[in-house]
C-alpha cells in the first residue's frame, strides 16, 4: 500500500520530468514518450538488475505505465505551459520519486542482510538511475553528478534504513517526508557539494 | 526459420551501420568493431533483459557474430566507399533489422499475455535499443529520438501483433515488408514528428 | 586467490581513475564517488549480465567496495596532487584492472565451451565495460574506442585463453604481466589504431 501510493505519485512525476527534458532538447513526439518512459522506469530496471529482482516484473506495472503515458500525453498536448510556474511542482514530484526509489533500494539491500555501506551504495544507485539515463539520452552530463546535493539525503536514507533504525511503516513515511522537505530546501537555497570548481580543466 | 532469415539480414546490417558511424566519428579500428558489434547485438541484449530471456543466449549466436564480423571487416577494409551511394542500402538493411527486432519484441510480450499498451512499449524498446546505444557510444544524441519517424511504424507493429490481429507467419512477413516500405518512404519524403522545434532553448 | 589479488589492485585503481575523471569534469563530491564506483564495478556488472552470473554477487564484494571507497576518499581529500606525476601510476593500475577483467571474461567464456571468436568478443566486452560507462557518465566519447591501442592486447588475451593455450595459474599470471607491460609500452610510445583520421566529417 505504501509503495503503491509512492509509485503512483513518483512514476508520473519522473515521466513528466523526462518529457520536459525532451522538449528542452527539441526531441520529437517519439523522443518525448521514450525519454519520459525511460526516466520513470529505467531506475526501477537498474534497481531490479542490481538487487536480483526479475526485470520482467516491470511488465506487471500496467497501471503505472498507463499513469505515465497519461502524464506524458498532457505534456505533449500542452508543451508550452511547462515553464517556471510548474517547475517547483516538478521538483516536488521528482523528489518524491527519487526518495521513494531510494527507500525501496535501501529496504531491499537491508533485508538481504548487507552491511551498512553496501546498503548506502544500493540506496544511491537505485535512487538516481532513472535521472542519469534520462540525462544521457538527452546528450547531457548527468545533473545529479554535478550540481545537485541529493547525495547527503540519499546517504541519510541509507543510514536510517540500513542501520535498522527506521523500519516501521510510519517511520518510513516520516523519513520520506523529511527527505522531500530537505531536498526542496536544498534546491531553494542552492546548497551544493561542488567543491572542485577550481580544478584545472583538461 | 523466419527469424533466422530476418536476423541474417538484420544483424550484419546493424553491424555495418555501427561501423559507419564509427568511421564518421573518426574512431579507431577497435572502435569500429565495438560500435558495430554493440549496434548489432545491444538491442537484443536489452530485449532479453527486459522480457526475461537469458542474456547468455547471445553466445549461442555464433553464426550471427561471424556474419557481423565479416560485415564489419568489409567496412574496415574499404572505408571510403560507404558514401551516399551505399547509404540507401544501409537504411534498407537497418529498416529490416529494426522491424525484425520490433516484431520479435511484440510477439514475446503478446505471448506472455500482456495488455496492448504494454506490448507497444515492449515493441518500441526492443526495436530501438541497438541504435540508441550506438549513438550514445558515438557521443551523439540518439537520432531516433529527434528526427526519425520510426515511432508510428513501431506502434503499428505493436498494435497489429498485440491485438492478435496478425499472428500467422505469412501475416508477420507481410507486416515486415509493409513496415520496411513505410520506413523507406518516410526517410525519402522526410516525414517527421518534430513538432516541438520552436520550444525555447534552455 | 589469483583473482582476489588482481581485484584488490584493479578495483581501487578503476575507482581512482573514475574519481579523477570526475575531478576533470568539475563534478561534485557525489559525482566523484558515483563515477569512481561505476568505473570500478560497472564492468563487472556488464560481464556478469553477459555471461550469466548473478549480478547480485556484486554485493558480496563488501571488502572490494570498502577498498574502492577508501581509494576514492583519498582522491576526494587530496584532489590537487593527481597531476602528471601520478598519471603513470593510474595508467599502470588501470592496465592491471583492465587485463584482470579481460582474463576473467575470457576464462568464463572458454569454460562454457564457446568457440574462439566468441571468447574474444567476451574478453573485449568484459574488459572495457567500466571505462566506457565512466566516459559516458562524464559526457565524453569513450577514449578506448578512439585512441587507445588496447584492442590488440585484449584480442591476444582472448586468443591465448580461448584456444586453451594458456590455462595454468602461472601461465595466466605471466599473460597478465605481459599484457600490462605491452599496454604501458603502447601508451608510452603512442602506438595506435587510428587509421581513419582522414575520413570526411559529417
Amino acid at each position: 500500500m505504501l509503495w503503491d501510493i509512492l509509485n503512483i505519485i513518483g512514476i508520473p512525476a519522473f515521466a513528466i520530468s523526462g518529457a520536459i527534458v525532451a522538449l528542452e532538447e527539441k526531441y520529437d513526439l517519439f523522443g518525448l514518450y521514450v525519454l519520459g518512459f525511460v526516466t520513470a522506469f529505467g531506475g526501477g530496471v537498474i534497481r531490479n538488475v542490481l538487487i536480483g529482482i526479475p526485470v520482467t516484473d516491470l511488465w506487471k506495472q500496467g497501471n503505472l505505465m498507463l499513469a505515465a503515458l497519461i502524464a506524458m500525453s498532457i505534456v505533449a498536448l500542452f508543451p508550452y505551459v511547462w515553464g517556471n510556474r510548474w517547475r517547483k511542482w516538478i521538483l516536488f514530484f521528482d523528489a518524491v520519486g527519487l526518495s521513494s526509489f531510494a527507500i525501496q533500494g535501501a529496504l531491499f539491500a537491508h533485508k538481504i542482510g548487507h552491511p551498512l555501506y553496501v546498503v548506502i551504495v544500493a540506496t544511491v544507485l537505485t535512487g538516481i538511475g532513472g535521472g542519469v539515463i534520462r540525462d544521457l539520452l538527452a546528450g547531457r552530463k548527468p545533473a545529479i553528478l554535478r550540481e545537485e546535493i541529493y547525495a547527503i539525503w540519499c546517504i541519510m536514507i541509507g543510514v536510517c534504513v540500513g542501520s535498522g533504525w527506521i523500519a516501521s511503516e510510519i517511520g518510513l513515511y516520516t523519513l520520506l517526508v523529511t527527505i522531500v522537505i530537505l531536498r526542496m530546501l536544498s534546491v531553494h537555497y542552492h546548497w551544493n557539494l561542488s567543491i572542485y570548481r577550481k580544478y584545472p580543466s583538461v
